[in-house]
């Protein structure tokens, strides 16, 4: 992104392999054509992941309108890829549900492949930054004790608009994840209040599972979801849910039914 | 399988796409040579499965020695590929743990692909049955609520020794599942006890989620889990666990603890 120019660097074809994607220097590359972002269609930013680690239960503020305990490690479930839609896309609240709610997120992409990562090298394996929406079937994630069923409905999880680099942040725990669902201010907290922060989640997640470029570790969501509010504030058609994360971006979704 | 022979049907470069392996009638194939099973160096019955879907709490044993409270619906957790290895390849202790515990269990391999799949098709969905050991990192499952940590070391999951079309089951149900760990009998118990049949576990997954070919559902495990025994009983290097499905077959794993 140059502005609002989407640069193309003759890449798309490596897109599938962030490491093959950024190996080199990316402002080395020759730009062969811009397009206004307005333009073009944006696919999530990694659009097939081999692994997205959801990180719960992570700021103080949610772990308490959950009602649960603090405990000594963050809690780590899974999404599959196929759940993941782009910026502008529709995040789609299954026939199912009747409580489809928003969590915005620092997403972190990984760069460099490593296992066992100690907490100094962590952030030389992170390729860049993105917002995340954790959008979330609380009907199914309630069926049971593990989240699995509520966080994996297709079209579910907004990722975008775009990878920002860790060169173009300056202090990332500086920022602030908002979230506005039809325009209300529904979260807004500092990355500086993640209860396990973000050196700590590449390294404790490496430890029992290799890392590859391209996957994804979401960083969890502040409080102020919907299910916990009084009353209770879900999405449904024709809402629009935004989460901002100053430097990293804006991540907006119209909400849609999914036809019966 | 032809008693102790493998019969190479020619469809090796297409073992991990189950939909092109399982295309047409395998009786009417050509086969090339055939094997001692001896002779060969088995993979795990799916390599590469694109979803592993892990049920929790599906026996009643288990749901009772866990101290959990019954639910309407099963607890669903996931795997990802590079956790599995193939019969006679070692379970790896990581060094992370004092804790790594063994989970008999039946898996079914998705054969045609659906969307909320209905009960009464669910069966036609089923490529075929396997043994597997969902083997478990006790000490990283209890770090908090989700399971993910203690599910995803590497080299923790058994899957073998072969897939079981279910032409060749009389009656799935009727089989045991039967673990031991060095030769002591520490869980046997008959798939017919499963809390959420396996009609149900195909409709309820993918309900939530696409299924495809060479998805794996495993289906939960009986008491007498080694975290849950007392005192209780862990799996070391030197050690070997032998899980076994009556005609679907018997899966043998040594245990090593990782290097240092």
């Amino acid at each position: 992104m140059e502005g609002e120019l989407v640069v193309d660097l003759g890449r798309a074809d490596k897109a599938d392999n962030l490491a093959d994607c950024l190996d080199g220097d990316l402002t080395a590359l020759p730009a062969i054509a811009s397009y206004p972002i307005v333009s073009v269609e944006l696919l999530p930013v990694i659009p097939n992941p081999g692994k997205i680690l959801c990180i719960g239960l992570n700021y103080a503020t949610h772990v308490a309108e959950t009602g649960r305990e603090q405990k000594e490690y963050p809690a780590v479930f899974t999404r599959w890829a196929d759940t993941l839609v782009a910026a502008g896309q529709p995040l789609v609240r299954p026939r199912e549900s009747t409580k489809f709610d928003y969590e915005g997120e620092l997403a972190l992409v990984i760069g460099k492949p490593g296992r066992r990562i100690s907490r100094d090298d962590a952030m030389a394996h992170i390729a860049g930054y993105a917002v995340f929406n954790d959008g979330s079937v609380r009907d199914w994630q309630q069926h049971n004790i593990q989240f699995t069923p509520g966080k994996n409905f297709p079209d579910t999880g907004g990722f975008g608009p775009e990878l920002v680099t860790p060169d173009e942040v300056d202090d990332v725990t500086a920022l602030r994840v908002q979230t506005r669902l039809n325009g209300q201010l529904v979260q807004d907290q500092p990355i500086s209040d993640l209860i396990w922060d973000i050196p700590f989640l590449v390294s404790y997640c490496s430890t029992f599972t290799h890392l590859d470029p391209g996957d994804v570790i979401l960083t969890g969501t502040p409080g102020g979801v919907g299910a916990k509010r009084k009353p209770p504030l879900f999405m449904k058609e024709g809402d629009t849910v935004v989460v901002t994360i100053d430097t990293i971006g804006s991540l907006t979704n119209p909400i849609v039914d999914e036809p019966a």
